[in-house]
């Protein structure tokens, strides 16, 4: 029997240039026992790092306190470009539930992360998602609009004072956000465009807010290293919205602009399920594929996290 | 770790329309220990079933005897209408070899069970594919040429005298033919046409002995049961040609026609390598999605079979 890990954890650092010292990030956080390191996705436009861990909530705990520590270290966020929006060396710290573990053991270790980190660093903390303690935090996006740069005008409004920590920006690695949501999918769409007001009206037409499709964040962006604008996508319920149907919507509203998608890219890991019923729905099966290797494991009743 | 299985067998009995039939061989088939049954997959139209099986050589032998007997009992092949070209009450029975496993084990497997079948049944067994003794044997369309109803006159010539048994047909059950191959995938398109002449044509642009896809076979045929023409196809790489490369083809050739594909199905199991490389296909990615699971049971070295 492999290992049993309750949580999922997915710390986004906002270090995407220097891969050495992503592999310090990547080999503090995964030091303690109880800590999976399972991938890291670097990209050097959006200057930013997505480790994706499993766990248990001690080992979680500490290993994600040794990843402060090196990026209070290593980033300096007063010098740091890239096009993804972002408030912390430590940006985002989100807690998934695995398996039967429920939202309010995600919640518990990231209100237990939140107050370490307070006593440790004194970081100001934002608890966003399910950990959100007021409805306005709930949203990251809301949590991060101003980025890095407008975090001191922002700090001075007592409406928001931040969940754990003192009420200043810390110079060099700003606030952290910490938080519990479900299991999301990061998935971009490059265009054959270097126009990013083309992939940033793509973006408004397909992301849930804007009256596209549900469960779909997005937003527009330029990649310096590729000279293409990117549609940069969070699906946060690959049910609800399927991953196909997301990139049909995409190539469709990229062609009423004259552009293509040429090609696209998965950030961190999906679940079995999302890419079989990839295959299902380009294949038009009625349902997901059969595939040998899950009948010679007898792990037919293997559930996504 | 769960149990290594040497071999695949993909027995294909004449049987698709009466489920405690095809319940029967089922049990038959997987009774003795070392094997396990993956799959049946029934069709009434081409009124034929497909059990997928993993075993070792013993088990494999002893429970596709017991298939026979169960076969031999049940199927009149005088009796048998369906859209599915057959030769056998057992039609085809095919060793595939798993991981490490060398053909020349599948070869054995299915010479020990067919001299066994002669043995027991005396029931005239052609040997084909990686099994073949002669090359106008390798291919299992030549062997099936004419079907059941052609067998008398095809074995009054000596060329074709069976390989093991007796050179005349069984009266209810034919002959059978077993032999050994790499793995193969079954995927049918179905049209939203009646007219098979359409599902013929495409055919036989699509696969490699028109001129059209490496390592493909396919053929039309008429589905009374849900009226509508269908593209039957095996994929014997699907390296060579992907899944969606496949559905893509038959799709413009069916366009040209006027036809359109409605649905499609998968006949058994496929590969995991073979569904990501759908999903990796369809969404533009640059390779192979990582999936969460593969990471958690750090299996990703696992390979296809």
């Amino acid at each position: 029997m492999p290992p049993v890990f309750p949580l999922e954890c997915v710390p986004n650092v906002s270090e995407g240039r220097r891969p050495e010292v992503v592999a310090r990030l990547a080999a503090a956080v995964s030091s303690p026992p109880g800590v999976r390191l399972l991938d890291v996705s670097s990209d050097p436009d959006h200057n930013r790092s997505v480790l994706t861990l499993a766990g248990d909530a001690e080992g979680l705990l500490q290993g994600l306190l040794a990843l402060y520590e090196v990026a209070l270290d290593e980033i300096d966020l007063t010098r740091h470009q890239g096009v993804h929006p972002r408030v912390g060396a430590v940006d985002v710290v989100p807690f998934v539930p695995l398996g039967d573990t429920p939202m309010a053991a995600a919640v518990a270790a990231a209100e237990r992360l939140a107050a370490e980190v307070e006593r440790r660093f004194a970081l100001p903390v934002y608890l966003y998602e399910r950990a959100a303690r007021t409805p306005e935090r709930a949203a990251l996006a809301a949590i991060r609009r101003g980025q890095f740069e407008g975090l001191p005008a922002r700090m001075a409004d007592p409406l928001w004072a931040p969940d754990f920590g003192p009420a200043r920006v810390h110079p060099t690695a700003g606030v952290t956000v910490i938080g519990a949501r479900f299991f999301l999918i990061a998935f971009n769409a490059v265009l054959d465009t270097p126009d990013v007001a083309v992939a940033r009206a793509v973006a408004r037409k397909v992301r849930e807010s804007g009256g596209g499709l549900p469960a779909v964040r997005a937003m527009g962006v330029y990649l310096a290293s590729r000279g293409r604008a990117q549609v940069s996508m969070n699906l946060v319920d690959f049910r609800r919205t399927p991953l196909l149907r997301a990139l049909e919507r995409v190539r469709a509203e990229a062609a009423a602009l004259g552009a293509q998608v040429v090609e696209s890219e998965l950030i961190g890991l999906m679940p079995e399920e999302a890419a079989l019923g990839v295959a299902r729905d380009a294949l038009l099966l009625p349902s997901l594929p059969a595939l040998i290797e899950e009948r010679l494991e007898g792990s037919l009743g293997r559930r996504i996290p």
